[in-house]
């Protein structure tokens, strides 16, 4: 039992009501190719492949099981959020799934294909003006004209408590996990992980990983108290939020170390998904391996990483591949 | 029991064999976004990664299978096989496992990635002239001169059974398949496949798939005789060889339909690896996800497709992605 807005029973929960859904469990794969190159015979690296989930993305886990875990009543005012990627995609999957209606305020210049994905499960899209006020006046104007119920993307007790679940899976396949390194963006993944973590496996190294150019996390732990980058900029589209409320104190609490990686660092790691992995891996989730790479690892552990998801723009693709090309390996 | 050269108990000692050198199973996927599109609510779309296997394609079974059935005195006198391609890879990674000296023919051409990877598992490369009878002349001097012994890339025994593993993990994990769709090159893998398939669930639909610029297998059904093609040319580089007359009986017997799909459609259908199930998947292994999306298919069934590898040369690749980029779904 801890003081924070969920514990490890909540946790339990949410994973059999989305496993009722059809989620879960992902894959665990090996990345061998790393493995061979550390020179080390006792290192093993497990890779959880969230891209691997409906839509490509461990967020369908938070979204379901917060729509999942509405009542009747606030269930037929319908849902709302804003996001122009992996969550939008998921509150839309999650409300189709519970058969209420979805509303997903995106940005105007979000890209063709994420509206296309909102729209394929049935949700509304409205559009607004790309600043973070418009996105939240937007959502704010449904909440209060419409009477839709918020989902937001991390800082929500039902949403982090599913995330969660991914390291529950996790440790079931491999129960003897000595590091765990996990993206953070606004804190929602790793918030539950370390929860899970804490309770199931209390000694493992638990790492999160941020962006260079988005590390308010790191700025936040330094300072004691939450602290933005005053201008997120990554090339990692998933990782720009602003670490949450309710998750800080968590990772505050749980999170033994935050490491950051460059946008050139994420690129090349991107490229080793591919090549290594035979995996797509966007950006943001393409952290963890960079992250892992350049971090001095014991002569034998068992390492694992939270792979988030694998939805990439296939122009941001290109241009990935291209930069990358330079002098590799 | 039958009068081919393997049998299904072949196929359970060669899975219980390449396990102890830590090879499967492999994930299982769904092709959810195929399923959402079908429209039909009973289809469930079920997708054997191969592509993450250690050496990213299915050929690491057949080639383990193979290597480590060597007796001592054959071992000692080390293996040789010619490919600029998985099989390579995979003779290289089996004789690194069992610690025997291997030699890959590969032809001047071949790219230098590949020739890197055969080089990594420590195997000496043989360059040889890029024609059919460059490379067999070659590695027959290999074995006269130097004892080598040959491990073909499917018409070989042990590699066909090695093959036969894929499904038979499949179908552990999902026993009720009612269809199922393999790649056909040399007929490795869909002669295995068949005979797991034929002793364990009798009944299935299996269907083979070609490429029409590398039909062979087609072509030699309807002659009723081994019969190969004028000049084999697909993007499918996995795909080009001939038939074998350790497989082709087998294929005969036991597969119900040979479907062939176009380079278009295969490059359509990489892209769909790449957007719907996150991976990548070689030319070779998405002739599968085309064929199945150009067949009627009932209102109600499970299909499986075997996923055979992931290995792409990142300018094919690039190529790809921007010939499929035309008029999309």
């Amino acid at each position: 039992m801890s003081d924070f807005v969920i514990d490890y029973p909540d946790i339990q929960f949410a994973r059999s009501r989305i496993r009722r859904q059809g989620v879960g469990p992902t894959p665990v794969h090996r990345w061998y190719a790393f493995e061979e190159r550390s020179g080390k015979r006792g290192l093993q690296v497990y890779v959880k492949c969230e891209n691997l989930t409906a839509i490509g993305a461990f967020k369908i886990r938070g979204a379901l099981n917060a729509v999942m875990s509405l009542t009747e009543s606030e269930a037929r005012r319908g849902v709302a959020t804003h996001s122009s990627g992996n969550h939008g995609t998921a509150v839309a999957y999650a409300a189709r799934a519970r058969g209420i209606p979805a509303t997903v305020v995106v940005p105007e210049n979000a890209s063709p294909q994420k509206m296309n994905l909102i729209r394929h499960y049935g949700a509304e899209l409205v559009t607004c003006e790309s600043t973070q006020k418009g996105r939240e006046e937007t959502l704010a104007r449904l909440v209060e004209e419409r009477g839709r119920v918020p989902v937001h993307p991390y800082d929500h007790p039902a949403v982090m408590a599913g995330q969660g679940t991914v390291v529950d899976e996790f440790l079931d396949s491999v129960p003897d996990l000595d590091w765990l390194f996990v993206p953070i963006g606004g804190g929602g993944l790793i918030s539950g992980t370390a929860v899970t973590v804490r309770s199931r496996r209390p000694r493992m190294r638990l790492i999160g990983v941020e962006p260079e150019g988005a590390n308010d996390t790191k700025r936040s732990l330094e300072a004691g108290t939450r602290t933005p980058h005053p201008a997120p900029d990554t090339v990692a589209d998933g990782l720009r939020a602003f670490v949450g409320r309710l998750t800080f104190p968590i990772i505050q609490k749980w999170v033994d170390q935050v490491l950051t990686v460059t946008d050139q660092e994420i690129r090349q790691a991107v490229r080793w998904g591919f090549e290594e992995l035979r995996m797509v891996v966007e950006p943001s989730a393409a952290t963890v391996l960079a992250a892992l790479s350049q971090t001095a690892l014991p002569e034998r552990a068992r390492i694992g990483v939270i792979l988030t998801g694998g939805n990439v723009d296939p122009g941001l693709w290109a241009s990935l591949q291209r930069d990358a090309s330079g002098p590799g390996r």
